[in-house]
């Protein structure tokens, strides 16, 4: 890539977010959008344009809320866990900013004006002039300049765990201060248990586990509700539920048909069999009408012998007093590990409810599996893509689905196609990755769903800093890397040095391309758009339905936070290399912190809240990444042949006082050959 | 070692066991040592010789009545951390016996039988033929009969595993049983609190302590006690102990003077100055009675001093009940790590005082610094020995010790001793590891004694473990072995593997010597006998010196242990290889099994009581030995390239998968590459 192609795509990249940021600036200010611009302020029933209509006011006034909005403003419209999001994004802007106003005006200059002889050219490969002469890569071998490329590296640790440390204090304080508001949540009040033994003859898992915890906890206790298996009872439920849709949906139809058709109406109809394809024909009202009252009464019958027969293993267990209930969600209860076992409860509206009787081997057994399984994704992910890629090729797929043969003939798309094909089995795979990694998360047998997502996003980062950071620098995918480095181990940081400033260009546009394009479409919500108009005009009847297609969900942490940490990984790793990323990375998480800080007050709903439980886990991967970053920089100063760094091949044979030691040891492996008795 | 210098060694430990054994019989009977071979019997006011006279009993009594005692009695007279140790010994023995009947029988004969050619002879290496015929090493490489040592290697695991399980499952029954029963014991009302933060102005520690947790634990509060700065009421009430001891001592001598010379007797004076030898001359018990008095009213204003205005970051606190205590010590009661630490509180007798108020991030400190050092020692042991060697030598110590020269010049003595200069050296290097061990692990900020000797023998199993047996085994001193290691790490299980065999003998004859001559002089408690008579004769006048010449002290669980797990580690490792170092590790435990019933049963007093805290250590490293094992066999399956067990380099090129896998490898790379985007 040269100077010219990569400004033409951060040119590219840029008009793409203009474009964006004037679409939502005009559509935003539609009032027939409102439910997708300000979902979140209808629901909580405010008006979505708060001090001026959506014509006259300024259109610039989101970056002038969002920027004035305060932590407690973010904590009350969405959450705790949303306002530590917040933490964790400024944080690292401030690290990168505070590393950036001593970095950039520093090395930049130390390194472009170092006019010597060049004995290497690290940055050559897919590389150009320009950049380089701004990069690490420009600096001599053993030049005494390269003594501030240390001093920085050491005030960007310095800066991040400082940053860091007063960030996990606040997030300490936010969490500390939600817990003890007056406010009185449920969960507070209540542990779940599980792995409760079988009770003995003549008593029921309830009675077994009120006895035990009126013992231990007299005065506090209060009751338990042991957690039934729901699979009958949820069935008829979800069936009742559907037919009151379908009801409310007939209706709506019948009375349309009134206004538009005859005065009388037409009486939707539809068939009873397969799919509403075969069957009888019946009057859908009276069907489902008809349909609802049969439902109530067998949900009833099934309600009473669900919570009389089906209790299972584990239970919910309620007290009287938040102190004994967070000292109980700490207490051993049992002997062995595996009976009794407590945690604090997630919130209800959290809870996975299948996964609260698995039992502790179960556990134990689906968190290895999914480990396994997790590990071969990260590493040989592209087996089956390219498999998948290998049989659909255009003769397969003609083979497969005829229907497709005149499109596929026609020469410009058959060779769009055949290029592609393998790019298009991969995106697919990369788009449905993130869910494919919630749902073995939760296979886990983890109680609550914002767990869930931790589990996930934890296994999402590494699937992205291994393949995406460690395959694409190292070249090729992980598995390969690994079996170069497995034939000499000590070579692992010499290898991920050398890689590291040739692909600066590829992340710099990495980078880019995330934050003009990625936020872009994030604030525009494009494709929400689109899909809303698309379900009002055509399947929405009812208000119900048409809420439903509107509701936002949630901000998605499982995706977000390691998309992010993977960025902020990127940016450390490459800020001593080429600081001339450390703006980019910069403009990232500004950028995104305006976009999303818009995005929580008026877009997005929380669907739980987890008090900011998503901190240490953000804290421990930003620590791994300044640690990977140190690695990395130590390889660097070491093919630099910087001596004043530790690597010991560096040190001259002069001060090498390996030799003295090599004789005392010999001496010493007699001696304890001999006194082996002694010990 | 030929096999005629094995036997004879043999030979020779068996001599000094049933020499041992001997005076063991003959000197336990006389009435005069009872105080040696039955103290912990006196100090419960027990016969010694319970059930007839010391004389007329039969020799071999002590064997039925440790073989005959029950579980219930050790613990009653030694307390749950000595059966469980028991429990250790006898599911080793276990392990050992159940493998033995099948190994013995089938590895034997299949090893001595196979008459083939051999191709190499791995246990040439300071071993012979007698041996070598009866060992994994006389198996041709690539023979079908290797079948037979990979079974048995299964079969031993599994026996393992399971008795392992067994034992958890008792000892767990045990603590619970001792924790539950009905006897009041203070540590299980009380919780130990560290981290306490400054109290606000015009508030006492005490005052904060109270507040705290009366808020938390209304009803089950009892009360606190805040720990103070000791030092200078230590000093005191430690003078005035000296002064009582030295008082009983001048009385107990003027008693003797009266009985021995004129009647009035002769008064025991003493000099007030240096040590007792310069100043002025005085009547001792005049003096000793005046300083008494001295120091106890200086003794009482220093401890209301102490009391009121030495408060320190620590406090024990109390509760009404032991189930809000055992809760209390278990859940967090800060928002920060580093404020209101609590654990559950130790027994009165084994607290660390000084260590109680030492606060979170310098224990930390301490224990890094600590664990340090431990590694430094472990590895690099032999080179301040190497030195310390260097510079005693013979010329330097006539220099320094002037008056050894006319010793030293005897010219057999001077041989001796420049030969056996450096094994001096490493022999009180061993001899005070332990003491050093323990020291260290004291200094880690650990609150109670019984962890402190938890954290040692898990230190000193590391340097067992590492230096004899890694040690020994690859050939010279670990940190050499390490180097080489470090230039190929893969090549770690195969130099572990090749070296294992050729040490065989040197490991049999080490075990050998340890069970007869060590628990033959633990059993005959030799040194103590000659201590104790020596101390009685010449220095100890009144009752309380006798006994504190007598009183046994405890079993020892910080050296004994590792020791014990060094064996079965050494015997584990080697089983399959050479199953005949079986029956020895079974007499090793069986005879430890033994002589420690009778010890605990009649000579040591436990110190402290921690409820069977020591089993999840012993169980940990019990399993590291097993895992060690395996990965030992792999790798001396692999030398014997038996192509069944799952090493890649011996699949068949036909089998092998991996060159189809690599080039889908090449092709995912350049996809990933192309497709970085979209992640």
């Amino acid at each position: 890539m040269d100077f010219a192609s990569f400004l033409t795509s951060l040119a590219t990249s840029f008009i793409i977010f203009v474009v964006l940021m004037l679409l939502f600036t005009w559509l935003s200010r539609k009032p027939g959008n409102k439910e997708v611009y300000y979902p979140n302020r209808l629901l909580r029933g405010m008006d979505p344009w708060e001090g001026g209509s959506g014509r006259t006011r300024n259109p610039f006034a989101w970056i002038r809320e969002a920027v004035s909005s305060s932590e407690q403003d973010v904590i009350a419209v969405s959450g705790v866990d949303t306002a530590v999001y917040f933490v964790f994004l400024s944080t690292v802007l401030g690290i990168l900013v505070l590393s950036g106003i001593v970095l950039l005006p520093v090395l930049l200059p130390v390194a472009a004006t170092d006019t010597s002889v060049k004995i290497g050219n690290d940055t050559s490969k897919g590389t150009f002039n320009e950049l380089e002469k701004l990069s690490m890569g420009h600096v001599q071998r053993k030049s005494l300049r390269l003594w501030a490329f240390l001093v920085a590296m050491y005030w960007l640790s310095f800066v991040a765990y400082y940053l860091l440390w007063k960030a996990y204090n606040h997030v300490s304080d936010l969490r500390a201060a939600a817990l003890m508001s007056a406010e009185v949540r449920p969960e507070q009040f209540t542990i779940l248990v599980r792995d409760i033994p079988s009770p003995p003859e003549g008593q029921t898992r309830k009675e077994l586990v009120d006895s035990y915890f009126k013992a231990i906890y007299a005065d506090a206790y209060y009751k338990s509700m042991v957690v039934t298996n729901n699979r009958e009872v949820n069935k008829i439920w979800k069936d009742l539920e559907g037919y009151k849709k379908k009801l409310a949906h007939a209706e709506a139809v019948y009375a349309e048909s009134k206004k538009t058709g005859k005065a009388e109406g037409t009486k939707p109809t539809n068939r009873t069999g397969f799919l509403g394809l075969l069957g009888e024909k019946v009057d859908s009202i009276e069907y489902y009408s008809q349909k609802i009252n049969e439902s109530v009464s067998k949900l009833e019958a099934e309600q009473k012998v669900t919570l009389r027969e089906k209790q299972q293993a584990s239970a919910l267990v309620f007290f009287t007093s938040r102190v004994t209930a967070a000292s109980a969600a700490q207490s051993l209860h049992a002997q062995m590990v595996d009976t009794w076992t407590v945690t604090d409860a997630p919130e209800p509206r959290q809870i996975l409810w299948s996964n609260l009787p698995k039992n502790f081997y179960e556990r134990r057994t689906r968190q290895i599996v999914v480990y396994v399984i997790v590990a071969l994704t990260i590493f040989f992910y592209m087996i089956p893509i390219g498999f998948i890629s290998a049989f659909t090729t255009l003769a397969n797929l003609k083979k497969l689905l005829p229907f497709l043969k005149p499109i596929v003939n026609i020469g410009s798309i058959k060779t769009v196609l055949e290029a592609f094909l393998p790019q298009i089995a991969l995106l697919v795979f990369l788009a449905l990755l993130p869910k494919f990694l919630l749902l073995l998360s939760k296979e886990e047998g983890i109680p609550s769903e914002s767990h869930a997502q931790r589990a996930a996003s934890g296994k999402y980062f590494y699937f992205a800093v291994l393949n995406v950071f460690i395959g694409v620098t190292v070249g090729g995918t992980l598995f390969e890397s690994l079996k170069d480095i497995e034939k000499d181990p000590n070579s692992i940081v010499t290898v991920l040095a050398t890689s590291l400033p040739g692909n600066a260009t590829f992340f710099l546009t990495f980078v880019a391309l995330r934050f003009f394009v990625g936020y872009g479409l994030e604030l525009s919500r494009l494709v929400p758009l689109i899909i809303y108009h698309l379900k009002k005009k055509y399947l929405c009847k009812t208000e119900d339905e048409l809420k439903a297609a509107w509701t936002p969900g949630d901000i998605g942490f499982a995706t977000r936070v390691p998309s992010d940490l993977l960025v902020i990984t990127i940016v450390l790793c490459y800020c001593i290399i080429a600081p001339i990323i450390i703006p980019f990375g910069a403009l990232y998480f500004a950028l995104g912190w305006l976009v999303l800080r818009n995005q929580a007050l008026k877009v997005y709903v929380p669907s739980y809240e987890s008090y900011g439980r998503m901190w240490p886990h953000i804290h421990t991967r930003l620590v791994a990444a300044l640690v990977l970053f140190q690695v990395t920089m130590f390889g660097y100063f070491g093919i630099k042949e910087f001596i004043y760094t530790v690597f010991r091949s560096y040190i001259p044979p002069s001060l090498n006082a390996e030799k003295v030691d090599e004789d005392q040891f010999e001496d010493a492996a007699s001696q304890v050959s001999r006194s082996q008795s002694f010990v």
